[in-house]
């Protein structure tokens, strides 16, 4: 790499787009978090002080609305798996679609009440029961526990329920594990799902699409690159291993319809892209949504952009209930 | 737009990213071109002078890739516009299907031999019998003489074919066209086409999307804005008019399938992930694809990555003909 040929840009000035909403122009001019200082890997109790320090920062931002969902959780034990089960208001116990959800957090944050209130707010992705996985993680946990989980989880769901009607479906570091999840359920002999959601996935570790340095400065929501988070979470495996990094996967070998979303200033717009890609040359039915100079997460469901995307997925979904 | 926020991204290095083919990271390390030059919207000897030069350019760009089209390739007069009439080798007289192909150029170029040789160059997306059409141009001709040529050929075609047997596309400049003539031929009661092609398409000539900003000095092709050939072409017409900027119709009245391609590095990328959503928003069955670094128009057919490109149009178009 240190000898690739470089593109110098100058300093630039980016305006925010006057077309948007009031809202997501709004979010577009907050001020940048400060780039986050990750611990040294070993340093496991400097790593447990900031994952706290996010994940209540995450839950301040998502109990609100998490509040607002009607809906019965309860977490149950899946041969020794912690699962949120959400059942909107309403449910019908003849309605056996589960929609299994992977949280997001870097693969490192956003477990217990950060789980659930994540699955809360992704409800109206799944239009149906959730199962929100509560996976083990780093420091104390790292691959291939957390994997391990996820695809503990899915195989235990498929003891009575007909895979058609399993949708898996996550978000960044979620969409990691979503398609890292049914790769290894595929190889391990497993029937696909019914369907995949990857919401601006963390498809590749090693880091190497464009976007990470394109729109580096540009997203103002991930301000810096995730490697150190993915060097504690690999915990000394290969980083392009397609259970850890599932861009690098062999989906033609089977792999479910797909819907795959990312916003134009994204960090991870190359992640999104390039699976798309990768998909589409495998054959495998994938569609792609970009939304307008959204960042990772678009506008946080904090403008009517997002419900673009939302109907979207929303709609993908109840398409492939099998 | 003065007094809007505005993020300040300081000058940064862009490695050209190492997945890439040799091929597209030997295009994405030529160094740029000059920032274009544009006369003065009045000088039109200056433009006639300009015009010529890039069409030199582009012309040698696309001769020998052209010449080794096999296809027979003829002038003729369309109720007064000129239309190259493309009939690749083989080509089954009864067979009636017909892609009208509308070149880019920014408005402004593109035109004569130039024109032939796109048309020859795109005649693989087309997979049928192309109308190329040699729409007038500014400074002579400017708006509305080159979308009422376009909407000529269309209606021109329509009296001996099926509209299920036509299909219009075009790149560029050549998608704005593509997007204004299918907007005024169905207001005028004209049918619908089968389809719609639209490569990196120019459909906002106020040029209000965020790439404009974010994507100014990472595009290795569109270096500067479009501006001033947009105000020749518009001639002082509204440049948000739909006829000029597409990106504004209203496509809840109607609009046929279509597909929009682009690259991360795209100038052009909020255009086309604008015009996407805003066909999606409307209920029109619309297909997206992002090609990882792509500048605009790609990597220009130097690099195997363009093949999947061109494999999607040519598969989007092989199952949308009537």
């Amino acid at each position: 790499m240190s000898d690739a040929p470089i593109l110098s840009v100058p300093a630039r000035d980016l305006p925010v787009p006057a077309h948007l909403s009031p809202e997501a122009q709004a979010m577009l001019s907050l001020p940048f978090g400060e780039s986050r200082d990750y611990p040294a890997v070993e340093d496991a109790d400097a790593w447990r002080k900031m994952i706290a320090t996010q994940d209540e920062f995450m839950l301040s931002m998502m109990a609100d609305r998490a509040a607002s969902v009607e809906a019965d959780v309860e977490l149950i034990d899946v041969d020794g798996v912690r699962v949120y089960d959400i059942r909107p208001q309403g449910h019908d116990p003849a309605d056996d679609r589960v929609y299994l959800e992977i949280h997001g957090g870097a693969l490192i944050m956003g477990g217990g009440a950060v789980c659930r209130a994540m699955g809360l707010n992704s409800l109206t992705h799944a239009g149906a029961r959730m199962w929100a996985v509560d996976y083990r993680m780093p420091p104390d946990h790292p691959y291939p526990a957390p994997l391990d989980d996820c695809v503990g989880a899915y195989r235990a769901l498929l003891r009575d329920h007909a895979p058609e009607r399993v949708i898996v479906g996550g978000g960044s570091a979620g969409g990691n594990l979503v398609a890292a999840t049914i790769l290894r359920a595929r190889d391990e002999g497993l029937p696909l799902p019914a369907a995949a959601v990857l919401i601006t996935p963390e498809v590749d570790l090693t880091e190497s699409g464009d976007s990470f340095a394109t729109n580096l400065g540009v997203d103002g929501v991930l301000t810096s690159l995730l490697m150190p988070a993915n060097l504690l979470y690999a915990n000394g495996h290969d980083l392009a291993d397609p259970y850890l990094s599932p861009l690098f996967g062999d989906f033609s070998k089977g792999f479910p319809p797909t819907i795959l979303t990312t916003g134009t200033r994204d960090l991870f717009l190359s992640n999104t892209v390039r699976m798309h890609r990768a998909l589409r040359a495998a054959g495998v039915e994938a569609e792609l949504h970009v939304l307008e100079a959204g960042g990772h997460g678009g506008f946080f469901g904090m403008a009517p952009e997002d419900g673009e995307i939302t109907r979207e997925v929303r709609s993908f979904v109840a398409r492939h209930w099998g």
